[in-house]
Parts: C-alpha cells; sequence; structure tokens
C-alpha cells in the first residue's frame, strides 16, 4: 500500500465554491492530491500566479499540494508519478468535453487514467466563465467563490 | 387574476423567424410579453438600438414590448416584476446551455423561473450566428429572417 | 385578458415532490392549472384513481384541479380548451423524451404547446420509478415524496 | 493513512471484459475494490450465485472481493464502510443514467460519494445485453466476454 | 464501377413516413437498398411476413428489395455483400444507440459500415412506437404512416 | 447506374487520421469523393492552399479529388453536382452540430443529402484542434497526423 497522487488540473479563474467542493472529496479519497493551474491556454482574468495565490488561500483544512504547470498534461503526470487526474462533471457537455481531453491523454500516454466526480446539484451550474460575467456587472458572488476570491474581486472595483 | 409579464431576453443579432416564433406564442400564454436586447457581452454586429428597431419593425400584429438592459437579467426580472423568463430550446446543446444559465440566475434569484418552448422543427437550426454567416456569403434570407432584416441586410450590400 | 388553462399530465405514480415543485411553480404562472392523470399505458402501481386521490391530499394550499383521462392528450387538450401543457425537465434525457412527445402530439394537433420547466437541482434525481424502487426495499421516503404518499406505503407495509 | 475500500456494483448478468478493465483500473486506483452483484431487480439469464462465479473464475491476477447483495446499495456503502462507488462510464446515455442514480443515493445517503471512471474505446458499445443478444444467435464472444463465460455460453448450448 | 448494395434493417412494426424517406433518400445514394426486417427480437404487433408486405405495398415509385432476417445484422451483411448500413437518425438519443450498435457489429465483422441520415424534422418524432400508441386510441394515422398501413389498422378496427 | 460524387468538406488545418479514415471509408462507399477545405470562416493555422497540399501528400493510394471552396456549402453542392456531403461523427456534441448544419444547410437547398459516418473509436478523440494543442506543446504527433503533416509540423519547429 503506497501513497497515491492525483492531480487536479483547470484554469481556475478563479477558483470556485464547485471546484473545492470536488477538491475536498479528492482529498477523501487519495492520500495525495495535488491541484494544477494550467499556464498554457490563452491568458486568463487572472496572472497564473495570483490563481494559484487565491486557491492557497481558500483550501482551509484541506491538505493538499497547489502548483502550476506549463505544457502537456500527460508529461505531469508522468513526471510526478501520479495515478488519476481528477474533474468534476457538472452536465452531459462536461461529459462530452471531459471524454475527449480523456481520449488524447490516453492516446499520448498509455494508461493514463481520468476520475470523474459528479458536481453537487446546487454547484452544476457555477463555473469561472459565470463568475467573472457575474463580477462583470458587480453581482452577488458569495454563493459563488470563496470569500478570499470575494475579496480580490471588491479590491479590484475599489481600486 | 392580474397581468402577468414574461420576459424574452436574448442577443438577437439579428432577430430571425425562430425567435418570432417563440415570441407569437408567449403572447399567446401571457398577457405582456417584453422583449428584452441584452446590450452586454461582446459587441454584435448591429448595434443593440438597431437590433431593438428591427425587432419592432418585425412585430406585425404582434402586440409586446420591446426593449433593451444592460448588466444582469436578474436585476431586470426584479425591476420589471417579471414572473418568468422565456426561451427556445432548439436541441439538446440550447438544453445544456440553458439549464446552466437557470442555475446561475436562480442562485442569484431565489424564485427566478424560466420557461421553454420547443423550437418549431423547421426553425430548429435558424440562429443569428447562421444568419449572419449566410449573410456573409449572400446567401438566400428570406426563410431565415423576417422582411424588415432582409431589407436591412440588403441595404448594407448595396451600401 | 382570459383565464388560461393549462395542463400537467402525468403517471404520477405515484406523485413525488418534484411533480409537486413543478405544479407549484405552474400555478403561480397560469390562472388556472389541472393535474392529469394518465389512465391508459400499462397498469401501474396504484390504481389512477388512488394516484388521483393521493395528489390531492398533497396539494396543501395549491389550488389546482386533479384529474384522469384515457386516450389520447391532443383530445384532451382539445377538449378542456388548454392553451398549453406543462412538463418538468430533470436532465437531457428527459428533454429528448419530452421533445419526441411534443412532435408527436404538434403533429396530431396543430398549435399544440408545451411549456417545460426545469426542475429544481434537488428533486433532478426524483422519480416515481426511484420511488417504487426505495419503497420496494423500505428505504427512506421522506425527502421523495409528500406525507400522504408516505403514509399509503407504510399503510401497505403494515398490512 | 488507512485502507479504502471502494465498491463496484451493478447486473453483471454476465460479467464483460469492459467490466473487467473498469476492475482492474480501480484495482490500481485503491487499496481494496469489492465487486457487488446486484441481487434485487428483474431476474437476469442467470442466477445470481452463478454470476458471482463467472466473475470470481475471470479475475486472474485482479485481488479483489466478489460478493452480491439485496436491497438498497446505500445501505451496503454503509455497512462495508465504502468510501465510493466506481462505476463504468461508455456513453452519454450512460453519463445520464448514472447521474441520476447517483442524485438518489445521495439523497440517501449524505456524503455519498460516485467515481466515473471511462471505458475503454473498444470496449465502449460492449455490454450484458449486447453479449446475451449474440449469445442468442450463437455470435462470436471472444471479445466480448472473458473465456470462463464464453466456456458457461458454449455449455449451454451443447446441454 | 460495381453495382453497390446497402441493407436498411429495422422491426418497420410497422413502417411509417420517416422509414418511407430515409429509404427513399438512400435509394437515390446507392444502386441497390434492401430494406430488412427483424424476426429476431421480442414478437411485435404484426408478423413478420406482414411487415414485409406492407412495407412492399408502401414502395409506390422506390425500387428495392424487401426481405426480412433471423440472426446478427453482421451475418446478412455479409452473406448479401453488402458495403454498408443505412439507418436514420432522428435525435441525440437515436445517435447514443446507434452508435452503441455500430460498436458492437464493428466488433463482430471488420469493416463493418453505418451509414447514418438525418431524419427529416417533421418525421423526427415519428415512431412505430408512437403509431401503435396513436392506433391504439383510434388518433389520426394518416400523418404518420403510409395509406397500406392506415388501410390494415382500419381494417383491425372493424374486424 | 451514373457516377456518383460526394464531398467531404471541412477545415482540414491540419488534415488528421480521423479524417484519411473517413475519407478512405467514403471512397469505398461511392464513385468519386471530393475533399473540400473551406477558405472562408476566421483564418486557421494553416493557408488554405497548404492543407490541401498536405491532404494530397496524405492520401496514399487513396483516388480522390481535394480541392478548396469560398462561400456556402450548398453553392458547391449545386455546382459541383454531388449528390451528397459526407461527415465523421465522433461523439453526441458532434451530432448536435452537424444536425445544425444540415438543417441549415437543407433550409437554403432542397434536397441537400449529409451521410454521417461514425468515427473509429480510436479516433474520436482526435480533432484539428487536439492536434495543435499538442504540436504547440512539442508532444507526439504520430498518431494524431499522417506522416507528411508531422514533416510539416517538424519543419516549422527547426526554422
Amino acid at each position: 500500500m503506497t501513497d497515491r497522487l492525483v492531480l487536479y488540473p483547470g484554469s481556475f479563474d478563479p477558483v470556485t465554491l464547485g471546484h473545492l467542493d470536488i477538491l475536498a472529496r479528492a482529498c477523501r479519497l487519495f492520500d495525495r492530491v495535488c491541484v494544477l493551474v494550467a499556464a498554457s491556454g490563452k491568458p486568463g482574468m487572472w496572472p497564473v500566479a495570483r490563481r494559484v495565490e487565491l486557491i492557497e488561500r481558500s483550501l482551509g483544512d484541506l491538505r493538499c499540494e497547489v502548483d502550476s504547470f506549463e505544457g502537456l498534461l500527460v508529461d505531469e503526470v508522468r513526471r510526478r508519478g501520479a495515478v488519476a487526474v481528477v474533474r468534476g462533471l457538472r452536465s452531459a457537455g462536461d461529459y462530452e468535453h471531459e471524454w475527449s481531453l480523456h481520449g488524447v491523454n490516453r492516446r499520448m500516454l498509455d494508461g493514463f487514467e481520468t476520475l470523474w466526480l459528479p458536481a453537487r446539484p446546487e454547484f452544476a451550474a457555477v463555473s469561472s466563465t459565470l463568475v467573472r460575467d457575474v463580477a462583470r456587472h458587480r453581482g452577488p458572488l458569495a454563493d459563488l467563490v470563496p470569500p478570499p476570491v470575494v475579496a480580490a474581486f471588491e479590491a479590484e472595483w475599489s481600486a
């Protein structure tokens, strides 16, 4: 019986209450969980280092690592010796997207493993895109993101 | 028994025959219907005021209000005292998208209500995106949009 | 401005908390709502009259009619002069099924109208089939069905 | 760090190569895996004890428990102290179905956890229903089920 | 350039206007088309020979063969030297189902080929199941099935 | 019996092994197949002429035409006298998208015909978008695209 590491990759721009719920559940299932902010892709609302910091400040009692990565996810899995990648599924649309991602990754790394956790119903509509949208209109954020992210938005608004 | 108002929000860039079909059906079901052109989001092909005008010119016998709004839809629902928001569903993809939107809105406004009407099969493939695409290639528009919108495109082409 | 009647048809074998939520929301949107238990189809767990009775006992403050029908739904819509049929959507699977039903009904009755309401997330997994399954194993029912239905099951178990 | 048990429930009527692939992958991810043949539901092609036996004979090097259960899955999770239930997803249809099952179970047991593993593409069309269908027509089974199940069918055919 | 044969298999219990539309389109695309009524599976409303006869009487100007088969479709493809099997897709649900069927058949016959044609929107809700349902309630059939099938139902009703 | 031409339109930016599999299968089903690179739409990674050239170099034994087009696909179908357009389906998401495209095209050209071929499972996750993503991170391309495309990427990297 060895320690098993799973990765939880994503953009986290910003981290939501839905992300944190998946993370908390992954932490109950595996010895080690590492949240990985993807640095590639189009530039987000916040820089990668800021996203990492906001996740770290939102962890509360959760014990996990937070890091960022550039390049291919399969390289990260190999390099870190992870047994699987964890992702939340919120809808049939998510399923379709994740199924493609998994297929692609498995083509590049034999034995690549994905674990999907069903989003809690109350978070099934919560995405980072939505959060940015609500924030742009100064809508209520407390039900969508953890307090450090609410504070980060408010700091921006008053800047 | 009081007058009930429902909102029909969208980009309407431009309004299509599919939109007008949903609108006509909503008008048979509710005392008051207000079409709402969303002014936020990325800039469209036509300015919001022009989209409002094209809807108004396409109403024919339909009795409804046409307006635009900025910001969050939930604020509009609250401010206008609407009992529900009406949306057409054309496909399983639409369902997925609308289901997320509804979830988000209900998180921000308790009692927020969405009513979905099934698109007529002959309009199920008609979207504003498609219309703009066909128009870019000067394709046939008469089956896709109302005459005032056809005229608006033709005016642009001859400009 | 006239009174508008909508029908809420289904098997209701038995009525669930999810059904009652859709019903309550329909009652806020329309002047008159009539729940219609479908008497055709395969025999259910409970006779149609019993299902009607259990709905009636579960209405609480809701003001609506409850009835049953045999034959085609379109005949019922015509006969009662309903403006639309109301149905809850819980999933993409529901959407597919309901879209087919609507298509069929519209082929038989021009102007047939269906209104879909999104199920509340907490009821999205609740169906009569599930309830019967849980009941068969004497599982907890209080989160799934209204008290009169819980009582009906318990009466059966102690019989 | 404690031993974590996950359950892999199903009808397994009969076990397929797709089931065994999910099982093998679950065994790499968790300390203990228990396959659980559901004894409730409609009677299958083979008795539950026979299905358990065919799974056991097909395990090869896999180290896991095989058992059967009656009643509600949530009771089994509680009784055995499992951290999660594992299920394979082969298609968007599977996703829909599993999402409902998970929702139901979580309503009955707070903290109930489901983990979905994507089926390998080559097994995505393989189901017990298909296997029974192919077997009824004496079609080729070697690509669909493990050798002990092929042998079991052949024994029946020659009986 | 050789004659290419495609098969159009199904239950056809009874043949609908939707089936005939797919058939007519397949006949424009391929040199030879053979409609194949599946004799296995659960007994239908009408015997297989009757279903074949009703298809033949509904062909009008269409030039194609009509036959029935028992056993596996892959054996029929092999035996008749068909290049592909043709199927209509009416919905995402159909897609899911057909995708599984294709996967299964390709596992049993390397090079097995399926061609999907999109159902016309006006037939997208029309299925044999629906037809039988409408017929049971003596509903209007003329928009759903060809005249020989309408006549067959009426003959039964007056028997 | 006349020669029948089908078109296989797409962006092909770049052509993948999945595209070539669909193409090979279409060539077995029809007398003449013409691959058509769409020149309209947003600018791709490679110019249209380069995409055409890479397809031509990847054909091996396949006998088909390769060309590009601007404007509406329906005009191309009409101009070339094609009996149908061929497209691969990889997922339910593809189905949704293709169903809309087909609906739009049929509205503009009566008798427009689309034929969908199921993607092989091993190519179901392979898309040009994915390929560009993998290439950006210098990931392994040999399982995704034909040798001439691998060479084209490598030439760019060393430039």
